[in-house]
């Protein structure tokens, strides 16, 4: 259930009040009486959620689950668990975009907007903290002891920043729980919308990104590095982590401990990396993937799928290192007779 | 001509006046009494304005200019249209720069600087819009009913924004006019200068920046996210797009409707999206080039030439994506058999 | 030794002292009573200033280095110079990173976080120098002659800036020295911590960055650039460059005069380029590396050697222009053969 700190539900719904939201058609035989008490990710989800099923990755997630009511294509009918009620559609993802905007509809707002003052009264800020000039602390905020904020920073409403962080000038966070000892360079922008919508007809349909960025222990993130919230579910950036510069990290991306990832990187959304995992910079990380325990990645490389096994990766498609020594070696070989034959 | 709401000019000049701004020659036979109002791109300039061609792409667009001065290189005299009169020089682009900055000395100087308070008393603000604590807006900016503007943001002197936009914390929009119902996600950078230099031997000589960024209604734009204004004429973002963080959008690109550009993408100066381009993360695209409608290109591929048709592109540099396949698989091979041969 | 502006230190220190500090012990024979004032890398420490030998490409600085004591793995001992003090232990950055911490024990902490005023009473403010609303400077800073600050930049303590200048909207400038007529674009990091620490069993232990950002005059930084300061010595970038939006320069990079640096490029650590190198969008350079006066990369190159010849290179891993062009072609063919065969 999206952290009620951060979001707040105008559910509950009946299944018949959201034929209202989206085009959608309750199956044959499934009742319109149920009721819907929040939207909720396929593996989460309880028997009064709504979920959806749009990307085929996550079949065996819908075959085994508990949600009371799913947004899915007629083609999965049979897939279905027992007990669940199914909302069909073409276009899920869209169906499903309009619906949690129904249950949400004020997830696509910026949060700390309201308050007129740059702190608002009902924040509470450690001992000993240091908060600078024109940092704007919104509702309901917690800043923990001994923590520094920097100038020109901003703390949405809701958010917890742990016990003795850094947080440098012109920082944004927003929707995320920060631990303690974090440091967080100038410009970050932590829990941002995530790159949601759903593509119809009518343009693209902005999906509420109705999760929370939660940074651990020890962690730094570099300048004006960018991690994304949660579409549903969180961000996950585990503890002693190091990030650097100009870093993307997408919506519901999991990163264990001790990871390392230099600067310009791009993770999409949804990809897992397991501790202590290395990426060089630039590299690009698909959607969608696992990348195993202390696995290297180079510089520049590509991923394009899964690298369960620790060892050292290159390449854009990315292969194991010493593959890519050849493929390079070979191309180097090729453009040098050529030269030699023309010359 | 470059709008006034956002530029002042110090013209008009003699053709005679020019020749005190940069190493210029009127070319035999032509006038040096004739008045310019004005600079401007070849393609838009008027019978009292002056432009200039560098770039051999352009040539056409010269030949058919109305432009009553050029500045031109020497060797270009008998492409020019009949009554187009000529300055002469080696250096055109260098030539330009120093004329251009006689009639906008100010073009450099970032605006918004000048007021003392946060919110200039000749600016307008819409009914219900929410002005966040912190937030410097400049003189005549036009901010739109219920409009959210985040903690720390700037909206620069003269900007318009439309109606129902959302904008992030510590965002800053400048030079710009935006429509209605536009996100702009936290540290995006819209309106600054875009990469124009002419280099001569005293260094690199900046060129006036005097276009803007025009955003249409529905378009959002992502953490930390650049769009430089154009250099003459105007940076154009259609309607309905999504850009990812970290996208660097450079002076001059044109993106039609609906676009989808996704993080750490930078898309070159002049180039030009149709509607529909999906742009994978990572992409670099060349400046001054045609991408046609619906044309989609994977992640971390490099264009270096239009791609007009339709279709699927991978690569750098980038081509069909079925010959991409192709090459990347028998990358894959021949990085597999080397190794085969030295295990 | 650090900039007394920006850094405070904790010593001197005896020998004896440091190894409460780290897991280091004296090699035989050397005195734990000698006094250490400082740290200093290996090619600038003289006879009271601690060092330490890492990463092999430095060992020739090993072997000349006046550094009155140095941390060193113990497979190093017979190439120390005569008369150096070694402190031995098998991670000697790891201890580096201990010992510098404390020394300067506040390193870690961001600037211009303790002055309750936007303007620190003790910064000193130009002559015509307009500070635009929301701006944050901190104790003892310099603004030069005639510059332009944007609305909420800071400006860090002790920072100077020349005369001059101009700065946008939201940058932020710490232990920095800019020179007369630079221009920094909005939401520029200039200045903040390396991406620099030493893993050990524990975790990842931050080196503190002890050094400065020193920019030449006329110098540009795009937008949402980041410019990381040194970790020991400065990142010093000359006069006269162009650098564009969304690019990383890491710690201690040299940058020479005339340089220009293409959108989303990325020079890591230590990496120095001679003057007028130009430098193409999404480049990556590798660090410490020597790239040569005039030296061309093309855009997406991946520069994994250093590059001493004038020349223009492309691809990655980078090669001499031609060679990539064969490169290129015959991955060409390569693709469209297959098709034709499958076709």
């Amino acid at each position: 259930m999206p952290d009620p700190r951060f979001f707040s539900s105008a559910g509950p719904f009946t299944v018949s009040q959201l034929l209202k939201f989206a085009d959608v058609e309750i199956a044959e035989g499934h009742s319109s009486q149920r009721l819907v008490s929040d939207v909720a990710p396929l593996d989460v989800a309880k028997s009064d959620d709504l979920s959806f099923l749009d990307n085929p990755l996550y079949i065996e997630n819908f075959s085994k689950s508990l949600a009371g009511v799913c947004i899915v294509h007629p083609d999965r009918v049979n897939e279905a668990p027992d007990g669940m009620s199914l909302l069909l559609t073409n276009e899920p993802y869209l169906a499903y975009a309009k619906i949690a905007s129904a249950f949400y509809p004020d997830a696509g707002s910026l949060s700390g907007r309201e308050n007129s003052e740059f702190i608002d009264p009902s924040a509470s800020i450690g001992t000993n903290a240091s908060i600078s000039p024109g940092v704007v602390i919104g509702g309901r905020a917690e800043i923990g002891a001994n923590c520094k904020i920097g100038p020109n920073s901003v703390i949405g409403e809701g958010v917890i920043i742990g016990d003795e962080c850094q947080i440098g000038p012109s920082v944004s966070v927003e929707y995320s729980i920060i631990g303690a000892g974090v440091r967080l360079f100038a410009g970050a922008r932590i829990g941002e919308a995530g790159f949601g919508f759903a593509s119809g007809v009518d343009g693209h349909v902005t999906v509420p990104q109705l999760g929370r960025v939660i940074i651990g222990n020890g962690t730094e993130v570099g300048a004006n590095s960018t991690i994304d919230r949660g579409s549903a579910g969180d961000t996950i950036i585990g503890r002693g982590c190091r990030i650097d510069n100009l870093v993307q990290i997408g919506h519901n991306v999991i990163l264990g401990d001790g990871c390392i990832v230099v600067a310009q990187v791009g993770i999409s959304g949804s990809t897992q990396l397991d501790d202590y995992v290395i990426v060089g910079g630039q590299v690009g990380i698909a959607g969608h993937l696992k990348i195993g325990k202390g696995v290297q990645i180079a510089a520049q490389s590509g991923v394009m799928n899964s690298l369960p096994e620790t060892g050292k990766y290159a390449g854009s498609p990315a292969v194991p290192m010493r593959q890519w020594i050849n493929q390079a070696a070979m191309l180097r070989t090729m453009g040098r007779k050529k030269v030699r034959k023309d010359g």
